[in-house]
């Protein structure tokens, strides 16, 4: 539940437009890198200061300005002053429980979005907030700790391959929003497998602990389209939006970048009925199963208890009891009784209860 | 369901925009307190007579007139009367059991919602209308009873904290449906509390009267939805409603307002479906354990019944019954029951009935 | 089922707009009371000829004709010719199978909608059609049967309450939806108090006819959405219509309205939700006293399966038993079918299955 | 399922817009009736050549051409080339498994729709193709078989009653229209009949066919919902379109059948609730009643079951049993016996599983 | 599951745009196949070099070059680049698992489908991604194998049947979409057929694998949808759009290709609907059955558990037990024993329970 609704405690009371840190604190110290690029240079930096990022702002180039971990919230709300963000953003910035939006101002664009990333051997997804913001020559990334994510856009710019050190900001802006959404496939593909995983399973032997599984997997892919949904809305309005920030260039690589929106969105979709197939489909296994077993069982007893009330009878202690004197009675009795088992068990095949 | 549809009844019939208070009187006596403040000062004043706001009408400081306690109905009248109210809005005002609405006249916006605050210890959520009126340079907020929600406002307000001095009472209107807001997500962590809890529950052992607590749940979801969702639209309404009476510089403050909004409905809807999805889980792990009593104890009863029934056909009385002579009879019998038993036994094993 | 589709057969096959009379026959006669007035006056008479009604037609005062009873066809289309309302107009205040609507014509507003009231001691909803007309300086009503519902408005005319009497046809057409959406919260709280006299008993103690109830409350909800659903449309194109019909001053109230709809809505909707969480609730508490009692059941035969067999061990006749001869045997098999009694007693309540 | 999705395989590979009849020959012959009429005079003739409606084409009067049979595929396409209609119109209605639509042309306007009407003594519903061209002066409709549907119409043109001999083709299509749309209503509400009827065998003796039943009118009213829907947005479309094809004075008539359809749609919806509660309703009374059964059958085996034990246990043939010296101890078992059934009752009954 | 979300590993992390081929290689070798025609002439050509194709490019005549195989990325980049697309079009021209979807560029159209086609004697759908390119007179189609669903528009270009040869590449474009479409049918058609067969043998005999091919197909019609529901959009904005590059008279076609989609997702939503109808079904006939046999077997268990009983008692060795000694007494017992077997399956049928 926690992913669900968190600690909003920390807040009421104060302020709006504060700048608190709201999550937990999952890097040890605020790690910053700046890489400053034009078609034809490139160059990289790393720092702890960030004040070392403010020569960078009026320079032609474009420059990314990355920052691990959230916790010294000065750090954030003197580049805010710096950069001239609104307060509000500088507070959803340090708020790590925000739902994914894009908010459009004069100078800059603001997107905030969920990083997800499959932990090793499971299906549990880990989250991560990164808050992205465009400016005239620059982009802004906010991370809650260290990523390796984004490395292989490093390696891109520093090696210049591919368009991305022709193009500006914007392009840049899109690149780490690609790669980002690319592992939303990642991990839809995990929980796909683990998906037909349980598929196979239920063909063959419903454990009662599928269902607890199938249960987590549902609240996975609640938690999923939480992050998923909103992002359909923030893309197509950055998109659509006319803001200088945005080249017209650009645009058909967001379009892109749209429908692989769409498509993440369908996929979850699509676990999210599988898995309420599925829920129906273990039911309906386990209740056929038990069915099986009751049904056989209760055949059994129902065969051997007519015959235990013929054994009854001639257990009876009656002084007059005719049968008792015949020679071959028992034999009889043991035919009788045989027949009668024989009979139920036929009757029972034939009305293919058996 | 009296949260549900209220007494009508007390209304019907009588003429529409008159002034009667249609709830349970929460407040012993009507209490107003009034703040007076620009960026240098605050007055603060508290009274029980209406006529004493009247003054504060015209001045160009914003002043926050806050009336705890409907039930005297001609003090509002007389306010409606004074600030040139709709006999409309005062009626809505005094009916507590408004939908969440926004009203926008000429020379006020009349925002109507409810106050969510937790019962200790219980997921039961209370319930308390609050009317809000934004005048040029007033804002009046009508609540059933005193409530200690707003304090943390009044302190900043007194201590001149944040930039609520600095602004409008439009800004003031924002604080004040932000703190509200804020506690909604109080509420709903609590929900969400209980909801883990009762994950856990029915993952190791659930009880029958699980269900019922379900089931109340869902009805306090189902009343906080009718509380939320209307709101979405009349903050949307706010924010883009063209009137003077909204500062411009306020408007990103709606749009954050708005954001945690849709946070809520959001948490609204997920704890929903994971309640629906509790509700499957709780009963197949009922009939899962069930079938595992049932399934158990009907297998020792097979076991036994086809052994009975050996038993009960050497206590047969028959004159001539040969193997009752038998030396070793006896022991072959045990020896051929406890073989029958451990067979019946291996094959419920092999087929996993066991 | 009559009352989701009704006797179409009667009109198929006519020529559309005729005046045929569509639905039970509720009045002994037509009763005609005609209502004129303006802030200073008010006549008030009642008459059976249609004809009385003619000469208020051009007067400048406000003229609410009330007709009591649809039987009577010429006499609906005499009124319809004189006023010149379309003939499909006419068809329409005939069939009182109508679904709620409004149509704007050019010299009038034609709006129809059903009337509910509760049956005493029950939940079932009585319904009743009416077809309101709203012209330049008259309002006319169309009742299936003598109503009282509409017996206030008539004090309030009279006596010249509230701003009825200031105010033009448009308020008093107002004015009457007002009081039937108010008779609509009565009903809804009807069926309030009887779906929360259902939750207690199935907290308690399930029936089977409580399942027949609630399908029953099912029927009368879905009646009611066929109802409400219509009027909201119906009343948001009165509001917004630029008709010169209705003055701006009655707009304040048309929303008003409007925001009745909506509640009656929200109110129907959760209802509804409440019924299917209570069908849900009901199953699983059935299935769970069931349970419960096989449990109980089958432990208690389980128990003694076993032990009867035992005794049938020892009443088997072989000659040579030893145990037989043994003194105290007969009391060792007592004390050993106790322990095994008990071991199995306590294993079953180890294991929580008693 | 032949109904849902039909022969397409006839049509793969054909060129668009080649006139190929698609569907069951229903007719034996092709008959053609034409109506010509102005508000003076009327004209009727029946032919089996196409060529014979050709004169009509630029006449002044309104004529109605309608054909029965579609298998001559020339006689449609030789109509087609003189009216100038599209190719894919006239392959749209040669296939009579169309979607209901409206296509508005420059000279004229494509209607298609199903024409329904129940088999006797059975809630089956007969679907029949229709297809409509509203030109100039003239309406051409074509059936797949001779119907009854439509004479109704035919006699009112005759004897010129109502309006219809006064109006244009507009007016024509419309009555045509409103004729087909009265029939749904018949339909349905001999659907109705029917779930009032199960409704209640539900309530008395649910049957295992019953389940058949309900499934197969949920089929129906899923094959009725796909014809009703798409006409809702076809008429919608004819009442809003600036055509010169439509007069203004139809409009009311048009928007009077919307509100029909509307009704119908209602009806439909309604239905499907009802159907999947009514599944519900059916599924618990079944397992109440088993449940019934099984509680009962099983509190007498549980009753006898101890009683077996003790006779058992003094059925046992140790040489040392003191009670089976005891004179009274036979009568003492009995009593003991008759206490332990009755007491069991009791206990049963106390905790109300009797 | 590899259907639904698939191999997205092999492109996280490159630049975006790049040619990278993305699907599993269903050809042998790239096939190139080229139609050069007008009214008048025809030419046909097939080539393994994709440099043929360019000289084509400025003809007056409509060119359809087709092309089979999509593994060397080189080839449909070269073409890439000759014809000026994007590079993001050749990036979803080459990754196989789209969404089906249309994009307009300024000089050409983008248009991206599934086609399906059934397998041999399964209801399996195989589905092949085709991408077409509409540009001022061409048609470029990628196909990830040879098929011959276009075989027979390629007999209708050859022979100059239908209007093909006479119209621009638009309606070139529009044929090919329309055999596509039409496959769809024949798909849904052969599950249709099968939905039918299921229907069949739940009404008879429901066996347990019916509810794996239920789920089985359900995955298939979610499949479907995803196939389907985005062309609905897709084909819409082509109809839509006002480039230039679809002429007037192609329109029609297009509309009627839009309600073709409309059908094939109304038939997929049906056989929905149908399938969880059926899934319902199923789980009630077992449980019907399962119920049947339960009740039949615990009654003859319950008429012989008394009858036990009583034989129990008079095998118990009392000395003193009067009865033993009567003459008739045994006869008796019978006579009692048989009456009470009787007496309790009337009892039953009474309350019919047998």
């Amino acid at each position: 539940m926690s992913r669900l609704v968190k600690d909003s405690k920390k807040k009421i009371g104060v302020s709006p437009g504060s700048a608190v840190f709201i999550g937990n604190r999952k890097a040890h110290s605020v790690n910053i890198s700046i890489f400053d690029y034009n078609e034809s240079a490139c160059t990289e930096r790393t720092t702890k200061k960030i004040e070392d990022c403010f020569p960078f702002k009026d320079t032609p180039t474009v420059t990314w300005l990355n920052i691990d971990g959230l916790h010294e919230t000065h750090a954030i709300e003197a580049a805010g002053k710096e950069y001239d963000l609104h307060p509000l953003v500088v507070e959803d910035i340090l708020n790590t429980h925000q739902r994914p939006k894009i908010e459009l101002y004069d100078d800059y664009i603001f997107v905030s979005l969920k990083m997800l990333s499959g932990v090793n051997d499971s299906y549990m997804v880990e989250s991560e907030q990164i808050s992205l913001i465009l400016g005239k020559n620059f982009v802004f990334s906010f991370q809650e700790k260290e990523g390796d994510i984004l490395d292989s856009l490093r390696v891109r710019i520093r090696e210049g391959k591919g368009r991305i050190r022709k193009m500006g900001p914007d392009y840049l802006l899109y690149a780490i929003l690609d790669i980002i959404i690319d592992h939303y496939f990642l991990v839809l593909e995990k929980i796909g497998d683990k998906v037909e995983a349980f598929e196979e399973e239920l063909m063959k032997e419903p454990k009662s602990d599928t269902l607890h599984e199938i249960y987590t997997l549902k609240r996975e892919i609640l938690f999923l389209r939480k992050s998923v949904w909103p992002l359909r809305e923030a893309v197509s309005t950055l998109e659509k939006c006319e803001s200088d920030l945005i080249n017209e260039k650009t645009s058909p690589y967001l379009r892109d970048l749209y429908d692989h929106i769409i498509q993440v969105i369908d996929a979850v979709e699509t676990t999210r009925d599988l898995l309420s197939g599925m829920l129906d489909l273990y039911l309906s296994s386990v209740s056929n199963k038990m069915n099986e077993v009751m049904k056989v069982l209760t055949i059994i007893a129902t065969v051997f208890i007519p015959l235990t009330f013929i054994a009854g009878v001639y257990g009876m202690n009656f002084d007059f009891m005719p049968e008792l004197k015949w020679k071959y009675a028992y034999f009889a009795v043991w035919f009788v009784m045989v027949m009668i088992g024989l009979g139920m068990l036929k009757y029972f095949r034939n009305r293919k209860w058996l």
